[in-house]
């Protein structure tokens, strides 16, 4: 029996459970996927890199010239907008389950960032596109959504605030109001990722257009706002642990009154909150999935380190430690309990949408990143200093993983929504458990037994 | 649209994973089950337990009433032996496949002992069976397993060994000799589960009938001994944090110069050690899958004693409590990936066998029992000091889940075998990066720059 | 240099930072107590269980005739009610300090409930004398104190009740009220240790003498209630794990319609908080040493389990394995850490009674027995199943560390009194903050800069 | 009663119990420096990061103006080579010991690198000068000790070796061979901090001078490398997560033929292990007291992140969630404990040089650093995104820790040698648990009872 090359790179256990749920040409997509990714993509990861100028200004002018290379390639083998399910987008989607992109997003993480670019799959742009194809206006769709679909130019989704708590989406201020034919938005920004990028051509602004709306979920409102309209100002990049992220960046970012026609406006007044909340469900899912993916290729490079033939120390290779077998094992069984997690959450929002899956993305929200950081922190333990240095991947993965533990909301926030959707249940258990105790009383009375309680 | 009612007990995700792998058979099955353990067998777990005499020696010569008729009944609606995998054991199993059975004895698990007893699925007897029903000569079937398939009688298996490291059964050193056409048993086991019981007629035991064959693993046979054979001393019975789970018991038992003929051998000379590991595999996802129904009956149980609305301390309710929240979504994070693991595992053994799922069964030996104790653990603490009293299934809960910790293998031998096992990809990983640094190396080369590696 | 003989059984290093807070009495006291334990309490620690019936009803009127003999011993010694600080307690304590006998504590923590009640130093009676010694009137002293301080009799502290959260005291609600020179009480405690010991002549119970008073922490009071009282039915042992400590046991009490004098009040009505705040705060301490002194020996208990040369895995012994290595030491740096926790609380009662440590105190509550619950598990996993049986200490221990989590307020109401305390410093710190940013803009000013902040 | 001003930066219970150990000079220099740092230092660190030039060329260039000016005015102060111990060191030392220079280390780490510099008290240069004072000849002593002692140069130990597991010392195989008169150096650095300094003068390599030498121990030497001489070539510097650490750095070195007199030798052939153990045990000490002075100033930051007047999300201040309350204890207690730690591993240094004091030196070793890891991680989360950005010190504080599990060791190595020291208990136990049993015989004899073990 021939086993589907996708076995060898995440893992034999999960196929066989989803297996049966993908149709032939989502099977026969991912397996031209893996062909792509390890005989293009890997092998360029370094190289990419190297073509990041050190220069302090250069970094952010730059188009990484393999990457554009690679995108060409992508496309031409339909290697493209994966992530974008025709279920959900029958316009402009594929013919992809979001349970099938996960598998494949798995994968495109080993690859880093590069490689999502390569296939169009990046962050922030993919849940832009999907604002936009859901949300979109024609003419929205024509100006960015279609040049954004083809790869042409990069996107912004402007949300968090400097000097607010943002975890609370609610908090956001940037003012967004209407003069005459405009609207006018004045605010301060910050981790605005894909900001700093030559090629971002549009960022999607959240901002509060009516503070006096009773209902604090209807102030806010989305506006498309061209990056180069007069008044927006990149005031610098935000470091992540000393990371700049060139030449996309993280970006802090002023809006000066800046003003759009009010045909920029996205679906309507007020509704900012239905906006975010529908472009944030699969995206999380698309974050834990890479995330998977890189915590399983940390994990082969410390599998790598520790037989390294040429390493010995007191007698010993790593590999003959039990502690160092111990934690690789405990990593693969969290990397498994992990990604079966996710499978399960994305076969969820298959079946019933984001909102029909809350509870499945929450989880897989807070305990993916946190299992990610804890198996690349094993790994660059295994490397010694080595693996917090340049010459491996490791601290960069752990820096971006980290991140995840805040981005689209903190953990505490996902754990307390799981946890109260869980307490929920308890008038169900305790009429349940009342329906146990009636049942008691006469098995009980029929034994002619007392019970203690 | 109507969810099956398995939905309510374990999770919909999970079952919208495997759903499709059940048949008809098995999903009717499956839904009678779990009638029959919320109108029969859950109503009488307590009342089993009052029909235990609490006198030191009686609670020893108990057959529990109510469990001999549920076990009618059970028989009678076609629940039974549900464990037994036709697909394995063509002449005497179910048509179940071990995924069927796997979401089968998650809810069996919500019942304890009782609940495995009433459909004749309770261990020892289940490996018991296993081994006759495959290895057995006709003659040991017949007087043997076919009772057992009735549930007419009861087993031990007679294994680990006191003053012995059992962990390396290798070091099992009951002697077991031919004298002419008998065979001899000289030894001192103790944990023998089971062996308390007054319906428990035979012993299985392992014992070293070739103590210098130069293979360590052929030195061992396995021997059938009628519980009343002279020399088989039952000593007392073990202790687990206080409890003696009278009425089966886990013995210390003295093989003084056992006597039996030499027909009781089972399968082979030297042949012991395959018959255990034939044993074990399917075993171990079974103690897994009851063990996270424990939990999750112990999340639900939680979860009512945080909502109890007579309770409040410093002003506020316990679910009001953001750490009893925290503490309930991350039991339930941890009970959904635990069971996704093993549902992956029992998947796994019905499409290789045991040998070919022996990762997956070793992750989910070594994740679940410390899963299910932590969680068993919140929802002790939760309920304060009743929550380690008799008057709660959590303490004995958690004094069961804790001996899976070691039975069947520590946690630590499993890890070693996992990590082991994972060390064994580090040839075709190193292969792999290799042929990686080739292509990069080309990709640098093309692309005119020097790599710093 | 003679190293003190504490050393062996604590920890040099800790040694070295107290010893020169020690009387030349502490240390002999001390150096005395070592050699009593080692020759005569210890040896007898399994002969005292043995001395205690099986039998459900006789194990209940027991008085140990081993202990009997270890109080007379002891008291010749002068190592009696060495708990008792007479810096505290000037008339009837013993010249040491908290300090001091923190140390003692933890040796006397080896050696279980046996060695603290040779030295008439066991809870509850030392929390009862020292609410005796500081509130009692002359009658309650002469009556009560000085049979408990001569060891003549035992008591009880009758807080817990059943049904109600008494984690939160001011939720208890047994009714204590006035009727002429009578006080009738009513209620349903459990919990109640030492309740069950033929000896026990006294219950202090805690109830509510005025639900109306606004001051919710001044509406209940103290009554020193004889044990022979009509009313006073002792209902039941309440067991933890399967455990029931008899013959102290933990028991519940109904209080059904008691009545004693008026004279019976403890130091006056209302001032039951007073009390029971005063009795909890060294008591705490003395918990947490012995705790100390019982993962300790636990942990010497694995040391020697796993240098045992009679076992052997797989080629190795256990301590070839370095994760078990690894646990040790981790098991030791725990241990150090958390002693040095409870003696640097014990200290800070020592300058600032209790009240001036509730942070110290608290810290230690929350931090021992989570720790002596992980060290008394990882040495229960090294024995095997014999771990958790009646053949070693380590289940039983475990079993009454995991009750000190609950005990004297769960650890969460702890954790969130520390964090509390620690969340008042917030003003200073943000005020010190202020105070640095000025300076700050100065330097930055003298040196030309400007601040991106 | 006035309390020390230490008690503020650090705890009074800690310093409760070590202020009877401090000196009159002890507390005065404590003092003093409190003062020095609150007033000068720490309104300085900012600056001093902010006068490290962006330019990639220019920032290794660099002695950091406020820095140097900051020096002039330690030193006149008296605060200067704090950590050079007068008892170990009595030519050059300060009458402080361990313990009080172990007070100061920790609020010297609330400062950062900065701080420890302005003090002449910082990493490599203490271990070097250590080195020098006590192994130096007079001539090494002239040149390179006293410039040392007077801050006007820097210097590096050039120890761990690429392509090599620098964990086990024996494993570096820098060629260090004698030439008449010359002795001639070849081999492969990095992670060789200061190097990048452009004040430092000196290296000392520590490279393998007898590969035949039957003793591993005895291979190796020290020699004293001019940072100028020919051959000696820094390659570039390493970074850890995405931070250089310019100017001192931490870079990669190629010794290439380097050549220097015989008379740079330093203590003699094969003495390398004599002088780097000699060098290490103290100085583990010190970095863990900054590491305790670093995560006590994480924590503050966090008490003032989340009390923050202006942040309040889904209605609720940051510091009214009890798991932010709770997380806030844990880390308090963690600190706590882990200070206790390590003045209790400085005391016995004191008293027992670091010879004596090896396991108590090796559990801070491996505790601090993840403690200290864990509570920074933790106030990151609590500042969000922020709280991993240039705006916060956290990220980098995070980084610095993290390298501290590898530095001079990795965890596990501590873990192990502190694992083994307990191992060595096990015979003295174990013949003291023979003579209990003994004991408990006769009692078990006299009692007429039969032990049932």
């Amino acid at each position: 029996m021939t086993k589907h090359p996708v076995v060898e790179l995440t893992s034999e256990a999960s196929w066989n459970l989803v297996e049966d749920k993908f149709t032939p040409y989502g099977k026969e997509t991912l397996a031209k996927l893996i062909t792509f990714l390890q005989d293009d993509v890997y092998p360029c990861v370094r190289l990419a890199h190297s073509q990041i100028p050190k220069d302090p200004v250069q970094r952010w002018n730059t188009v990484i010239p393999v990457v554009k290379e690679l995108k060409v390639k992508a496309r031409k083998l339909g290697l493209w907008n994966l992530f974008l399910s025709k279920a959900h987008y029958p316009e402009h989607g594929v013919p992809l389950t979001n349970l099938e992109y996960a598998v494949m997003a798995e994968i495109l993480g080993r690859g880093g960032q590069i490689a999502s670019e390569a296939v169009n799959c990046s962050a922030p742009d993919t849940g832009n596109m999907e604002v936009l194809a859901r949300y979109g206006s024609p003419d929205q769709q024509k100006k960015w959504l279609i040049p954004l679909l083809n790869g042409e130019i990069r996107s912004a989704f402007s949300m968090t605030e400097r000097f607010v708590s943002s975890s609370d989406a609610r908090n956001i201020n940037t003012s967004i109001r209407r003069e005459g034919s405009d609207i006018v938005i004045n605010g301060h920004k910050w981790w605005i990722s894909g900001a700093g990028d030559p090629r971002t051509r549009v960022h999607l602004v959240l901002g509060k257009s009516d503070p006096d709306h009773p209902d604090s979920y209807k102030q806010h409102s989305v506006v498309v706002v061209p990056a180069d309209t007069p008044g927006v100002r990149v005031v610098r990049p935000m470091e992540v642990f000393g990371y700049d992220d060139a030449p996309e960046g993280h970006c802090e970012i002023i809006y000066d009154d800046v003003r759009v026609p009010l045909s920029n406006l996205v679906l309507g007044w007020g509704r900012g909150f239905e906006i975010i909340q529908g472009r944030l469900g699969p995206g999380r899912i698309h974050h834990c999935m890479r995330s998977i993916g890189a915590a399983s290729y940390a994990l082969d490079l410390m599998i790598q380190r520790v037989t390294d033939p040429t390493r010995k120390t007191f007698g010993k290779y790593l590999y003959e430690h039990d502690t160092v077998v111990a934690e690789i094992a405990k990593s693969r069984s969290e990397i498994e309990g992990a990604r079966l997690l996710v499978l399960s959450a994305a076969l969820q929002i298959d079946k019933y949408k984001a909102k029909g899956a809350l509870k499945e993305i929450g989880i897989a929200k807070f305990v993916v990143p946190q299992m990610a950081c804890t198996v690349v922190d094993r790994a660059m333990q295994a490397f010694g200093a080595e693996g917090l240095s340049q010459d491996q991947e490791l601290a960069s993965m752990y820096a971006q993983l980290r991140t995840l533990r805040m981005a689209d909301g903190p953990d505490a926030v996902h754990i307390q929504q799981v946890g109260q959707r869980e307490l929920r249940r308890a008038n169900e258990l305790r009429k349940r458990a009342q329906e146990l105790r009636q049942k008691e009383a006469i098995v009980f009375k029929k034994a002619g037994i007392r019970s203690h309680l």
